[in-house]
C-alpha cells in the first residue's frame, strides 16, 4: 500500500485525488494533507481519510482544527513551513503537488529533494524552476510524473520512444470560452464569462489562464523542462473538444496521441499507479458519440499572451519567473474586479518589457524575482486605475 | 546494412518498399525479389537494385528474364517453390511479405520458420494460419512486424503497455467508396466504382475488400493473432479521413492512438527500421489542414461481410480459412465481371453456411480447406450464372 500526501487537498485536483484514493481502497492510503483556508472541508477530509499530519494556512486555523480533533493522533501544522513538513513527512511514498501558483514551489522542491514520487499538478513550479527541480530529481532519484492532462498524454506517448526520434510535440488547447468571440468583444468580458470554461471544471486561476491561453504558454515551458524538448519542438493546436490531449510526432511521420474523457481523475490516477494502470471509475470514451475532433491553428491576435510565453521560453533564465508572477497578480486583479480581461495581457507585456533578465541558480533567486515582479505588477495595476 | 528480400515486389507494397530502400540508401540493400507475372517491371527492379535471386510465376517468364541478364550473377527461379527460395535466401535479414492472398502463406511461413524479421503485409497468412505462424515465430525467434497501417499503429501504441492493462483495440475503416451510397444502390455498383477508393491507393483485391469492409474483418482476425487479443476486445469505427489508424484503450480510460498521412510508406518504413525510426520521406501531417476527424459506428446492414468475419473470428479453426478462400474467389469473380457487388457477400455467406468447421493443425490442413472452399465457391458462382 502506497502512502500519499496531498498538497492542496481542498482544491480541484486535491478533492479528485481523494475521491480516487477512496475508490482504489487497499492500494493507497492518505498520510498527509496540506490545505489553504478551507478548514471545514479539510476537517471532513481528516474524518474520512485519517491522515497523520495536516497543514493549514494560518496558526489560528490550525488551532481551530486542533479543537475538533483532540482525541485522535494528528499532527497539525501551518503556513509555508507546515506545507513543507507535510511534503517531507517520513511515511510519504507519493506527494501530490496541487497547490496553485508559486506557493507550490517550496513543498514541491522538498518532495523532489527527498527522492519521492511527485505527481505534479503545480505547473508553476516547473515553469519558474524547471532546471533546478530536474537537477534535484536526477540527484535524488525522484520521479516527477505530470498530472496536467496534456503532459500526462505526452508522458504516455513518449514512454518508450528514443528522444532523438521525436520531432515535435503538440499540446492541444480547448480555446477557452472566447474561442469564437469576436475579437473586439473579448476585452470587456466579465469574470463570470471568463470562468465559464466550455470543457474542463477546474480552479479559478487555471480557468482564467485557459481563457487567455496563458495556461498553454505555461504548459509549453513545463513540457520543455519535463521532457527535455527544445522550444522549436513544441507546438499548440486549438482542439475545442478537448479529447486529444497531446500529439507526439516521430521523425518517420507517425504521430502518437493520447485521448480520454475530459476528467482530471484520469491523469491523476495514472500518476499514482504508473507504471501500472487501474480500472477507470469513469464511463469509457465513445468516439462515435463525439463524432468530430477538430483542430485549428492558434490565432495569436486572439491570444496575445501566448507570444509572451513563447518569448519567455526562448529567453529562459528569470523571464519565465517574471511571466508567471505578473500573470498571477494580473489574474488575481481580474478576478477581484480591479482590471478588465484585456488588461491582463497589457500588464504582463508591460512587466516583461521592463524586466532585466538575469541568471537563476537557486530557489532563493526564483523567490527574489517573483517577489520583485509581484510588487512591480501591483504598482503597474495601481498606476492604471 | 540490413539485407531485404521482397515477396510481391511488383505490387503496391513491393514498389513502395523499393522506393523506400532507394531513399534510405546505406541502411538497407535488396538481395531478393519475388514477383508474379509483371516481368518488365521486375526487370527494371533488377537493373536498379541488383538482387542476387529473383522469382517469377512461370518457367517461361523466368527463362525470358534470364535472356536479359546473362552477364550478371543472378539466380532466377519460379513458381511457389521459387518464392519460397527467395524467402529462405541465406543472406536475408528481413523478408517483406507482400504477396496478396493465400499464395503468400507458403513463403511467409518459410521466413518465419527461418527466424527472420518478417514485415507482414500479407494479412491473409495471419487470417488463415495465425496460430501456426505464431507458434513457429516463438520457436524460431522470428519478429513479425505488421505493415498494415492499422496494425502498425496498434503495434506502436501497445509497445509500451502491459497486455493486462489493455481493454479494447479499435481499428478504423475509411468506409470505402460506398460509405454514403444509398443502401439500395450499392448492390449494382460497377468494378470501376468499387475500385475508386477515397483515401488509399492500393492493389485491386484489397481495394474491393475495403469497399465491402471484408478488409476490416480480415484485419480483426489478423489483430487477434498478432497481438493475442480476444474477439471481444476488438472493435471497428468508421473514420472517413483515414488519419487515425487505430486506437488502444487502456483500462484506466486513456486511449493511445496512432495517426499519420495515408501513405503505406510510413508503416513499411517502421517495419524495416523498428525499433529505430528514420526521417520521413513525406511532408508532415498538418491536423489544422485536415480540420475534423470524424468517427461513426459501423452499420452492419451496409457491410454484411463484417458480421461473417466476426463469426469466423469467434469460431476460429477452419472457418477463417473458408472465409478467406470464398472471399478471394468471389472478389476475383466480381473483378472479372462475373458477379455483381452484392453477390460477393451472398456467395461468402452461402459458403460459410455449408462449411463443416474442423481443427487446423498444420499448413497442409490450411491448404486443403482453402482448395476445397475455392472449388465450392466456383461451383456456387457457376450455379448462380
Amino acid at each position: 500500500m502506497k502512502k500519499i500526501s496531498v498538497l492542496g487537498s481542498t482544491g480541484s485536483i486535491g478533492t479528485n485525488t481523494l475521491e480516487l484514493v477512496d475508490k482504489l481502497k487497499g492500494r493507497f492510503s492518505i498520510v498527509g494533507l496540506a490545505a489553504g483556508s478551507n478548514t471545514p472541508l479539510l476537517a471532513k477530509q481528516v474524518e474520512k481519510f485519517r491522515p497523520k499530519i495536516v497543514s493549514l494556512k494560518t496558526k489560528e486555523q490550525a488551532s481551530k482544527l486542533k479543537d475538533s480533533f483532540r482525541n485522535i493522533p494528528l499532527r497539525i501544522v501551518y503556513g509555508p513551513e507546515g506545507a513543507r513538513e507535510v511534503a517531507l513527512f517520513e511515511e510519504n511514498d507519493i506527494v501530490v503537488s496541487a497547490i496553485t501558483g508559486i506557493e507550490g514551489l517550496g513543498p514541491t522542491f522538498s518532495a523532489v529533494r527527498a527522492g519521492l514520487r511527485v505527481a505534479l499538478a503545480n505547473k508553476e513550479s516547473m515553469v519558474v524552476a524547471g532546471g533546478i527541480l530536474q537537477d534535484e530529481a536526477r540527484a535524488s532519484g525522484s520521479e516527477i510524473i505530470p498530472v496536467d492532462s496534456e503532459h500526462s498524454g505526452i508522458f504516455q506517448c513518449l514512454a518508450k520512444e528514443r528522444r532523438e526520434n521525436v520531432k515535435k510535440v503538440t499540446l492541444t488547447a480547448s480555446g477557452g470560452p472566447f474561442f469564437k468571440t469576436p475579437l473586439s468583444e473579448i476585452g470587456g468580458k466579465s469574470v463570470e464569462e471568463a470562468l465559464a470554461h466550455p470543457r474542463w471544471k477546474m480552479g479559478k486561476k487555471v480557468t482564467i489562464d485557459s481563457a487567455t491561453l496563458m495556461n498553454k504558454g505555461l504548459e509549453l515551458i513545463e513540457a520543455h523542462w519535463l521532457f527535455g524538448l527544445n522550444p522549436a519542438q513544441l507546438d499548440i493546436l486549438i482542439h475545442p473538444q478537448s479529447i486529444v490531449h497531446s500529439l507526439v510526432e516521430m521523425r518517420d511521420g507517425s504521430i502518437l496521441a493520447q485521448l480520454s474523457a475530459t476528467d482530471m481523475k484520469i491523469p491523476i490516477q495514472y500518476a499514482l499507479t504508473y507504471p501500472e494502470r487501474e480500472n477507470s471509475l469513469l464511463p469509457p470514451l465513445d468516439l462515435s458519440q463525439v463524432k468530430a475532433l477538430e483542430f485549428y491553428e492558434v490565432d495569436e491576435k486572439r491570444y496575445p499572451l501566448l507570444r509572451l510565453a513563447r518569448h519567455a521560453l526562448d529567453v529562459e533564465k528569470s523571464l519565465p519567473v517574471a511571466l508567471n508572477a505578473a500573470n498571477e497578480v494580473a489574474v488575481d486583479a481580474f478576478l477581484g474586479g480591479r482590471i478588465n480581461f484585456s488588461s491582463i495581457a497589457d500588464i504582463i507585456r508591460g512587466i516583461l518589457d521592463r524586466h532585466k533578465t538575469r541568471e537563476i541558480e537557486s530557489l532563493e533567486a526564483v523567490f527574489d524575482v517573483d517577489r520583485e515582479t509581484r510588487a512591480q505588477t501591483e504598482n503597474l495595476i495601481k498606476q492604471r486605475l
